[in-house]
């Protein structure tokens, strides 16, 4: 079902500027028996990226019950939120008054083999750099022509990633995923305040590692530093963690500090769900 | 009248790769007296973006005979031509079959006082910067929060048109404009191979000005540059050319150069419509 400014529906206005443009955002969600996962937080990120590229954010009592509505009673999805700068005004220039479109649909959970999450996965770099723009990164925003050309460099199935370089050369992410790196038990990530997306469950992986007094360093490295990490995992909303076991011809093992930031989410998502 | 694959439409699938990621391209042509003004240019740029997003192209006959069904007997409005990936795909990665969706609108031509074209316009400079990413500079895709964002900056409607600056501080283009300047009768402008947009006009004035052996300096300028010119103007499908003669609290005047350009401009349109 899909619902399109809380219509059942299955089409967007031609001059809706998110089609014209590609101007609004969008949220992913875990549905876990009923429950968008993590809502609070998606909403947190999307009323902030709202105020990033002003466009009024829709009540989000409103988004909750069309959320709800979508995920009651499913046992597992994906939710998909889109909100944009709704219809009209001339060239880019907005409309004096902005009416966001939202579309709230919901999705088969993907059916990626669970030996992903426990043994791991196989990624590759890609050729297809992120652009550097300040302005945009960090945001969920609908402009992911990057990652549709990134994700069209591969057709093998026996790779499930693909990770970006920014223009700069440095590591930021995977195509659809946050990505971390453990050395000497220190874990590592890339800003996301140049190129790539702020991603839920990489901002969680963050506080948990806080939380636990896992050393976190935040700071660009290059495919050479990549390569020399003891374990590497890719996180987001839907797939969770994935450590990755193979990388431009080197192996990994799914190490300790992987398994024991696993465990933490995992944790972390039950007592999210219970208090909920 | 708008023609969604033909179909004479107003809504797309709320799955279309436009609106899921921006994932396509669109064209902005004049339509003058029932005929769309260098249609065989705008459809080569399109071929050529196609290619480089590798969409498959739509049929360019069944395209011609849309836009020559919308623009029949009009005597002056403005064709939007919008190609997308279309639908499906799951995520980012494309479909195995790839049907793509085209979208051709008419809409009123604006109502730019004439004067901007004689007298000319005050411009300012933007702060959004466009960001550098080489894989997608050049091509006229529907990722185009940018230009949302730096023509959000002002509404006073004294300023007709926002310059922006690439991360680099050069002065790369308008928000919807290429941008020239004369200097000691030399034209300049920049490249846009790191950002901005390869403009059909823009492509024009470099073929005129080499017709006519003017020097022409393709290279990158800052805004200290920019206002120690002589003449500036912008330039795009819909306006033809405009001369700035206000800019950062400088004046300029409609100089010499300005006038010889948008006579040998006018002049080539003519030709080509009564060529084609």
């Amino acid at each position: 079902m899909i619902l399109v400014n809380g219509e059942v529906r299955q089409n967007i206005d031609v001059f809706d500027r998110g089609f014209q443009y590609g101007d609004g955002l969008f949220e992913t969600i875990e549905v876990d028996n009923g429950r968008p996962v993590f809502l609070d937080r998606h909403f947190s990120r999307l009323e902030h990226g709202c105020r990033r590229l002003k466009i009024p954010c829709p009540d989000l009592n409103l988004l909750t019950a069309e959320a709800t509505r979508l995920s009651d009673s499913v046992v597992r999805a994906v939710l998909k939120i889109i909100v944009t700068r709704g219809a009209g005004g001339r060239g880019y220039r907005q409309p004096d008054s902005v009416w966001p479109t939202r579309v709230v649909s919901l999705h088969p959970f993907p059916d990626y083999p669970e030996v992903f999450e426990r043994e791991g996965i196989c990624a590759r770099f890609c050729l297809t750099r992120l652009g550097l723009n300040p302005a945009l990164a960090g945001i969920k925003h609908l402009n992911r022509l990057e990652q549709v050309m990134a994700r069209a460099e591969w057709n093998d199935p026996a790779i499930q990633e693909g990770l970006m370089l920014d223009l700069d050369g440095h590591v930021i992410e995977g195509t659809m995923t946050n990505l971390f790196y453990i050395r000497d038990g220190r874990l590592h990530t890339s800003p996301v305040s140049a190129a790539g997306i702020a991603g839920i469950t990489r901002s969680v992986i963050i506080e948990l590692a806080d939380l636990h007094r896992l050393e976190l360093a935040q700071h660009y490295f290059d495919t050479c530093e990549l390569l020399a990490a003891e374990e590497i995992f890719v996180c987001n909303s839907v797939i969770g963690l994935w450590p990755i076991i193979r990388l431009a011809n080197q192996t990994f093992t799914v190490g300790p500090v992987t398994l024991k930031i696993s465990q933490w989410l995992a944790d972390y998502k039950q007592q999210w769900l219970c208090r909920c």
